[in-house]
C-alpha cells in the first residue's frame, strides 16, 4: 500500500546537510561540514564523574520525572545566566533534549500552516526546516555586520504579521557574525511595537575569543530592562557546545505562559528529557569549573580559527573573501559571483573534502556563492590538507569554467 | 500581549493525569494514580557500571550521533526481538526518548487535521492526546476481553477510512486485557483488507505473571507470516517497564519506509536522543541478565497485584468488579452504574488516596463508573492502608448518595 503522508512529513525534506554529512563519511574525506564541536575538547573525566555521582543518591533518577526537567539543573542554569545579566528563575525554564527540540516546541505552539516567520539572511538551516515542517513561512529580513536592518525588519513586520522573529545574533550560524547593541535593542523595541515573539536561539554566546571587547547583551536583558510585564523574548541555549552535545541538554526560558504551554507539547511529544543526563549535569556544574573550560574551549577555538584563515590567506584565492570571527565555529565566505559553492561542493567532495554551500541558510532566494566551513573539528594537523584540497577544489572549478561546463555541472 | 497560540498548543490540553498526580503529590497522599514502575526494581549497580563502561570508550559518546540511534544498541534490540518471534532489524527501527516519542513521531508523519485513528474503548489517555494535538479524530472500536470486536473494527474501518488503528494489545493501559491470537490476527487482515497502518503499542508485553500459559504474539510476527512485502504494522515498546522509565529510550520498528520518514521527523524535533544512555542500555544489555531481571519483577508485580486484590476482596463492597490481570501494572474497576469515577477520586483525596477516574480513556462518550489503579509504584506494605483509604472514600460516597448530594458534587 502507498504510506498515506501527513502534510507535515512532506514538508519536512531531508536535511541537505545531513544528506552532506553521510557524503562526509566516505573514507578518506575531511569534513569541515558539520557543525561539530572538537571531541577532544569534552571533559570525560568530569563527565564520568558526575555520572558516577548521579547513582550515588540511588533509585530516584532512574524513575519518570517532571516535564519541565530536573528543578536543581533548571535553578544552577537560572543562576549562570543571572551572572550573565540575563533575568532568569527555574519557573520560566523548561529543559529540552537540545537547541533543535527548543527550537520545535516554540514552533509547535506557536505556528499554523501558511502562518510566517522572519528570520535573518542568512540564518540557521536546520530552523528553517522546522519553521517550513509546521507548513510555515520563512522570510528573510535583510541584514548587514551589525545584525537586521530595522528598516527591513518593520517592513517585513507590517508586510508578513508574523508569530515570531528567529535569531541567532551572537556568533551566527553560519555566518559568525554578532549584532551590536543598537540592533539588538531596535528589534526588540520593534517587536514590542508590533506584538511579535522573538526567538532568541543562542548555542554559540559563550564561545567568545575576545570576550572583553564584546558588548552583546541578550534580548532578554534588554527586553526586561525597557519593558514590564512577561518578557517577549524567547530565549534558548543548550549545553551541546560548552560540554557536549552527547547529553543532549538545552533550555527555554521564557514567560511563564509559554513555559507552561510548550511542557504540555513536550508531555505530548516526549513526556521529558534523560533525567540521567540532567542530573549528571547538575553534578557536574557543581564541582566543575564550566566557565574556565569555555574559556579553553574558545581559546582552542580562536587558535584553529587563525590556522584556518592564515592557511586560506596564503593561498591568495582571487576574489574569496570571509569573516574573522569572534566567537563561534563557523568561517562564512563568499565566493565569485560566477562560482556557485554547491560546484564547489561536488569539486570539493571528489578532492575528499566537504564543505557546505550556503543555499539553504536562505528562507527566500539564497545567494549561490557563499560557503560555510567549521573550524573546530577536524583535526588541526589535518587543516593544511584540508585547504590544499580545497585549492585543488578550486583550480578544478577555474578549469571546468574556462572549458564551459561549470554552469551545467 | 496576548500570544497567538497555535491550533495544535490549544489542542494540547494538560493531562488530567499529570494534573491527578500533582494532586497525589500532596503530604501524606496514598497514589495509586501514576503509570510508575517500582523504584525498587530498577538494576541502579548494573545500570551504574553500564555508564561506567560507556566513558571506558572515550570521547565518541560525547559527540553528536545518528538520529536513528546508537546501531549497535538497535542491533541488540533486533536480537531481542527476533528471539520472541518477531522478525526485526537495526535498519527497520529508530531509537526514540521512550513509546511517548515513538506515539508522537507516528502521528507526527500521518496524521493531518481532520483525520481519523481507530482506538480500542477504553485506550491509552496519552495516546489520545497525542492524536487530538495533531487535530485527529479518534474514533472508539467496541472490545470485549478477547480485543476489539471484529464487526464494529470493520464497520468504523469502513466509516472513518483511517489513517490509523492504534492499539495496546497486551495488558492494556488501562484495563489490563490481553487479545486473544484469533483478535490479533483478524485486526491484521482486516487492516491489510482496508489499506490502513497499525499501531502496536507494547510497553507491557514483557511483564508476564505466567508467561507459559500467554498465546499473545505481536502483530508484527503475523503480518509478516500472512502478508508478503513491508509490515503494516508499526511497532513501538521501550525500556521504561523492563529496566527504568529515567532512561527514556524506546524504539519504533517499522517498514523502511517508515523509518526513514519517521527519522526525518525526529531530525526536526530533537536530532537525536540521548546517545550516552542508549550506550549506557547497550553496554547494559552485554552483561546484565534482563531476560532473569523480567522474571524477578513479573513475580514482584503479580504478588502485588494479588495482595491488592485479596485486600479489596476483603472489603467485599457491593457492585464493584475487577479483573485479574496476567500481567502489566494496572487493575481496571468497574462501579456501580450510579457511582461516578471522578466523585470517588474527589473522596479519595479527602482521605488521602489518589485513584485515576476512567472518564479519560475513552475516545467517545466515556464510561463513567470505571477507575484505574496502579498496583506496581506503591510500597506494599502501605497497600493495606491504600484500601482502609479507598474504603473510607466509598463509604463516603454511599453517604453522600443518601443525602442525595452525590450527584452535584
Amino acid at each position: 500500500m502507498s504510506i498515506p503522508w501527513s502534510k507535515m512529513a512532506l514538508n519536512t525534506p531531508s536535511s541537505v546537510v545531513r544528506d552532506m554529512l553521510q557524503a562526509a563519511q566516505a573514507p578518506g574525506m575531511i569534513s569541515l561540514a558539520g557543525g561539530l564541536p572538537a571531541q577532544s575538547s569534552f571533559p570525560v573525566e568530569a563527565i564520568r564523574d558526575a555520572y558516577q555521582q548521579v547513582f550515588m543518591s540511588g533509585a530516584a533518577a532512574l524513575q519518570y520525572a517532571e516535564t519541565e526537567g530536573y528543578r536543581p539543573l533548571r535553578a544552577k542554569i537560572a543562576e549562570r545566566l543571572e551572572s550573565k545579566g540575563i533575568p532568569a528563575s527555574p519557573d520560566h525554564m523548561l529543559l529540552t533534549t537540545g537547541s533543535q527540540q527548543s527550537i520545535d516546541l516554540v514552533c509547535r505552539i506557536l505556528l499554523d500552516p501558511g502562518d510566517s516567520v522572519l528570520v535573518e539572511s542568512p540564518t540557521y538551516l536546520a530552523a528553517l526546516q522546522v519553521i517550513h515542517s509546521y507548513q510555515a513561512e520563512s522570510h528573510g529580513v535583510a541584514c548587514d555586520e551589525e545584525g537586521m536592518l530595522p528598516e527591513s525588519l518593520e517592513e517585513q513586520l507590517k508586510r508578513h504579521q508574523p508569530k515570531l522573529v528567529y535569531i541567532n545574533p551572537t556568533f551566527s550560524n553560519p555566518s559568525g557574525k554578532v549584532w551590536s547593541r543598537t540592533r539588538r535593542q531596535q528589534a526588540v523595541d520593534l517587536c514590542r511595537q508590533y506584538g511579535v515573539l522573538i526567538l532568541e536561539d543562542d548555542p554559540y554566546g559563550e564561545i567568545r575569543f575576545n570576550p572583553e571587547q564584546l558588548d552583546a547583551p541578550s534580548l532578554v536583558e534588554l527586553d526586561a530592562a525597557s519593558y514590564d510585564g512577561p518578557s517577549n523574548v524567547i530565549y534558548t541555549s543548550t549545553f551541546s557546545k560548552t560540554v557536549a552535545p552527547g547529553l543532549r541538554t538545552g533550555w527555554i526560558l521564557a514567560s511563564a505562559d509559554i513555559v507552561k504551554i510548550a511542557a504540555r507539547a513536550k508531555q505530548g511529544a516526549d513526556l521529558h528529557s534523560s533525567s540521567i543526563d540532567q542530573r549528571a549535569l547538575h553534578a557536574l556544574l557543581e564541582t566543575f569549573d564550566l566557565d574556565g573550560h569555555i574559556r579553553s574551549i574558545s581559546k582552542d577555538y580562536a587558535k584553529r580559527m587563525n590556522t584556518m584563515t592564515s592557511l586560506m590567506a596564503e593561498k591568495a584565492w582571487e576574489g574569496i573573501t570571509w569573516n574573522s570571527p569572534q566567537g563561534g565555529m563557523f568561517l562564512w565566505l563568499e565566493l565569485p559571483e560566477a562560482m556557485a559553492a554547491s560546484n564547489l561542493f561536488t569539486y570539493g567532495i571528489q578532492e575528499k573534502v566537504c564543505i557546505v554551500p550556503g543555499d539553504s541558510f536562505y528562507a527566500g532566494t539564497p545567494e549561490l556563492n557563499r560557503m560555510r566551513i567549521n573550524f573546530t573539528h577536524t583535526d588541526p594537523e589535518l587543516l593544511p590538507e584540508a585547504v590544499e584540497r580545497m585549492d585543488r577544489a578550486i583550480q578544478r572549478w577555474h578549469a571546468a569554467a574556462q572549458s564551459d561546463t561549470a554552469v551545467t555541472l
